[in-house]
């Protein structure tokens, strides 16, 4: 397909606007012009692509929780397996993602980080999600809050280990999950903050004081709101509790119905409203495939029923796709798509600095269009440009 | 003291605005008049009271869930401790409250019940804290969410003896704290909210389900939030997560600092609003008295540093005083006065139904008004018209 590509008769979710039957042309990896369609001049030379009137163009979602999809895992520590999340990715609207790595035996860990930053030193190809870093969720996460984390590899925070893991990856890691209250953490998020990665509290028994400390140190994010983390009590608010205290932190929260329920995703919507939450998946290898047996760390994973569960019943990652979480927390709390674009491509492209090239649709940005049929269903994806799905193609 | 009384000079916090330098005649045991200052006419054949132009007048507090005070408790089953609880409480600016019971063997119940009841047969006097009915807090609540009810005696609900005890008090219960999920429960909700009685969740172990079916039933009110009811969990929301979701459900609160951490305040206000919370005491008798010991339902209660526990350390009541936990609302939240005062006087009185009469400051209402000095301390209080603490008086 042409790199001249104009869409035409499109609703565009536009940065703080809608445009209602309007265009965009894109040139190459941009968007060069957005207009009502009654504007549109010089067709000539484009590719032209119109799609039925009631569909919508939205900004591609940024996935920055997410270890692995259709058989592949970042912790193989394959180009091939980068190359398979890539190429998948698109089909649930995702246009790019943060490569998420998690606790493991530190050699294991290095080869991924060694992977990706391989795979980060070539210019990645335009039609298939981005990978914009990495997310390193552990190993520097508390014991008591691992969840599908192995208990085994779970080391306090070590600022020098996570130096030379940065040089592995070229300066790649760009979201650090870990537990401010472990030996070495605030040092840690101090370090993280200070040096443009984002610090989120996770896999965190942390109390009410601590999580303000991590805050004065830095801390901005949380991972997987509600799961792995000290819970509410009225005598200590705990990681919950402070999330929904302080507006500094912004949360990741996985919109499956299964690791939070409808209405404690509602109760965090009420919260923290549009601009507090981030939509993530949290997904693991199984995502895309049969119900089955995989490996998660080295941990066996069984997958029924829109659940994965390692075999004592802990929730081991999620098979969500992010258009899904977008369709469920519209549903689950009545917010508009424009709201969820927000928690879906806006807030985690704000949150990785990332917001002058991707995370809305604006002229000059990275064509990463996401199309939505009448049911919100992801029917067509770009990728910088470039046509990364269809639905119903090959 | 006259019963024809004029309020000069002070900032009258009156049904949904301020009014600056006003004035309020009283005649017996109503307000008359209330306007700007410069609109005062025919001030003979009142006693004046002229305030520091910075003392506020606002309406009385009503304290829908208090069981003692100076020595008294109403499980005295005494009109003298009627009479020490309604002259003692005008102190800290309550001019209406609910004689509170508390789980007991029946017969103990049934005598605190007739007491309060013949107790009300008679016209109460104006200078005093007026009993508006009787709160029954157990015996119908969930032994697992005792708290500092005696686990002996709880009994599942039931709705003859109920009716029984309706009887012995002339129909003045005007408020059940119970358990929904326990046999009868729901029963209990239906004929209580059928019969103009408050159906409150309390002292409950209950699920998201289970709330939303009390609801159903009638239930509004639940019974000092956070305390002694199932917590938030993000698969089951509990009672604490059902408040949080459900706007039908005023909350009562203890803000004493103690039972519920100033931060979990400021997050059930933050989420409720002035609309949805109740400023509640829960004290007990030893409030007003010195550190000691007391009885509390036949319990041993110590109390030191401003809180009362059981032996076991179990919180056991309060000693807060209401005009106090209108200050520390202020200061947790940062909540106007104005707001505080519909948590203190307006929703308690509609919540009770009663707020044709008490609950604020209105020509034609009930002349209870608490005079608050600049500091916000109780300065001046007035009971159905009759001054009834001055501070620094006798």
């Amino acid at each position: 397909m042409s790199k001249h590509v104009l869409l035409k008769g499109i609703d565009i979710y536009s940065e703080g606007q809608l445009i209602q039957n309007g265009y965009i042309k894109i040139i190459d990896e941009k968007i060069v012009e957005m207009d009502l369609l009654t504007n549109l001049e010089n067709e000539e030379e484009f590719t032209i692509i119109q799609v039925p009137s009631s569909y919508k163009a939205v900004p591609g979602f940024i996935d920055v929780h997410i270890h692995g999809v259709n058989g592949a895992d970042v912790m193989d520590a394959t180009k091939e397996a980068l190359d398979t999340m890539s190429s998948t990715l698109p089909k649930e609207g995702t246009t790019s993602f943060l490569a998420t790595t998690m606790t493991q035996d530190t050699k294991e860990i290095e080869k991924a980080l060694e992977n990706v930053g391989e795979y980060l030193q070539e210019k990645q190809d335009t039609g298939k999600a981005e990978i914009v870093g990495v997310h390193l969720e552990g190993p520097f996460v508390n014991p008591g809050k691992a969840g599908a984390q192995p208990l085994m590899h779970i080391i306090d925070p070590d600022l020098s280990l996570l130096k030379s893991w940065e040089l592995l990856t070229n300066n790649m890691i760009k979201l650090v999950t870990l537990a401010p209250e472990r030996p070495g953490g605030l040092e840690m998020i101090n370090y993280l903050s200070t040096h443009g990665i984002v610090a989120s509290i996770g896999h965190s028994d942390a109390t009410f004081d601590e999580v303000n400390k991590a805050i004065e140190s830095g801390a901005n994010h949380v991972t997987h709101l509600y799961n792995q983390m000290s819970g509410l009590h009225h005598r200590e608010p705990g990681v919950v509790g402070s999330v929904f205290l302080r507006e500094e932190l912004k949360a990741e929260i996985i919109v499956d119905g299964v690791h939070v329920r409808p209405e404690m995703v509602e109760l965090a919507y009420k919260i923290k409203r549009k601009d507090g939450l981030i939509l993530i998946t949290d997904s693991m290898r199984a995502k895309c495939l049969k119900n089955g047996n995989y490996d998660l760390g080295g941990q066996d994973v069984i997958v029924k029923d829109g659940k994965a569960v390692l075999k004592d019943g802990t929730l081991a990652g999620s098979i969500l796709k992010l258009g899904t979480a977008l369709q469920n927390i519209i549903t689950y709390t009545g917010c508009t798509l424009a709201d969820a674009i927000e928690m879906a491509s806006v807030n985690p492209a704000k949150q990785l600095n990332i917001f002058d090239r991707k995370g809305s649709l604006a002229i000059g940005k990275d064509a990463d269009i996401v199309i939505l049929d009448e049911n919100l269903d992801v029917y067509m994806t770009f990728c910088r440009g470039e046509l990364a799905f269809t639905k119903g193609g090959q």
